[in-house]
């Protein structure tokens, strides 16, 4: 086993982050290279460890498995091409948000690692909880502000429910990537926020527990 | 290698259907009792093969793999478990369905082969085909019957697109299923099939270059 070396300009007498951030940068940076050139399944921890100019050991203390190692590498990557938004409508926020994650996974290296750590998930129990804490908190909670301002001015029902909301702009979408039975076309994306917007301010999103007991909207309360 | 065997009631005397309709009825029932037990990654063709007292290659001959053969044995029982449905109003009809089909997957063997088999088709490509062919066209070509009374009746516009409700009924559901986020509660089914009607509804489904140049009902043309 190589001992960790650092690359380009390795300072041995500094200890702690500074040295230990750039070993993890390098560690990702070849992961994001190889994840795009050949896909998680042909991964290997030797082949990142090898690019990276690491040893595997410099891998295996930061990442139990291949697939935690990629979740953290799409992670930067993914919500770097979802920017926040906020356009000042729900229906204009919506198809921005939804465009750019069609833009973001259709046909790219990037959707078929989502796609395959999603698979991957489904026999890797300790993958799927650091998939649901890293990945959908960190999407869910940037997406849930789009919800929030609709109801701060009045645009949707005051009770809706931000997640279901979500899981519809957004389940939709990652059934046609998944299933991959029909286009994620502009088209697709203009309807589905349209009957995502029409179905919240109809008041579909409120719980049926909430419905007697609050006002629909904020401005009348 | 085992000569085939078909169990109880051999007759080697009438060779085609009859008996070959039994072999793969044994292997089917095998197949579905071992991903019950142990699931789909824990299944071995050898162990289907030995519980259905047949030979290797009465399976391989019939399914070219695992994944095809899993997903044979779920479409029977999937379907069976989703009769059609018609209670006459789009509200209800999409209720019972979802919840039908929610019923079926929701921490039952049932789920758990669905979406490992989903995981399987990310790297089977020969899987994916043969899952859309036979498992997204069955299931849809039922579904679609319920928006099509729909829109014979008048409740939502003619030009609705029955696909895009579909993958927002069902697709929510699935990335419930998938991600486990969240529970497929009863509330979350009755959002959503509040959304996807209110949505139709309001028009959300019909695809705009369809928008100006058709009537909105059939009632009105």
């Amino acid at each position: 086993m190589k001992l960790v070396t650092s690359g380009a300009n390795p300072e041995p007498s500094k200890r702690g982050r500074p040295r230990s951030g750039r070993v993890e940068q390098a560690i990702l940076e070849a992961t994001a290279t190889l994840l795009a050139e050949r896909g998680l399944q042909a991964l290997t921890i030797e082949d990142v460890a090898s690019l990276a100019k690491v040893g595997k050991a410099s891998i295996y203390r930061r990442w139990p498995s291949k697939g935690t190692l990629a979740l953290e590498s799409l992670l930067g990557e993914f919500l770097l091409l979802q920017p926040p938004i906020d356009t000042g409508g729900l229906t204009s926020d919506l198809n921005a948000a939804l465009s750019a994650w069609v833009k973001a996974v259709a046909g790219t290296p990037t959707g078929r690692t989502l796609v395959a750590l999603i698979a991957e998930t489904q026999s890797d129990p300790g993958l799927a909880v650091a998939w649901r804490e890293k990945f959908m908190t960190a999407a869910r909670s940037q997406h849930r502000l789009m919800i929030e301002r609709a109801i701060t001015r009045g645009d949707i029902p005051m009770n809706s429910d931000g997640d279901v909301l979500m899981d519809m702009l957004y389940g939709s979408a990652y059934h046609r990537l998944l299933q991959g039975h029909l286009p994620l076309s502009k088209v697709f994306v203009r309807q589905v926020v349209a009957i995502v917007v029409a179905g919240a301010k109809a008041g579909g999103a409120v719980p049926p527990h909430a419905l007697n007991n609050a006002p629909r909207r904020r401005s009348s309360s």
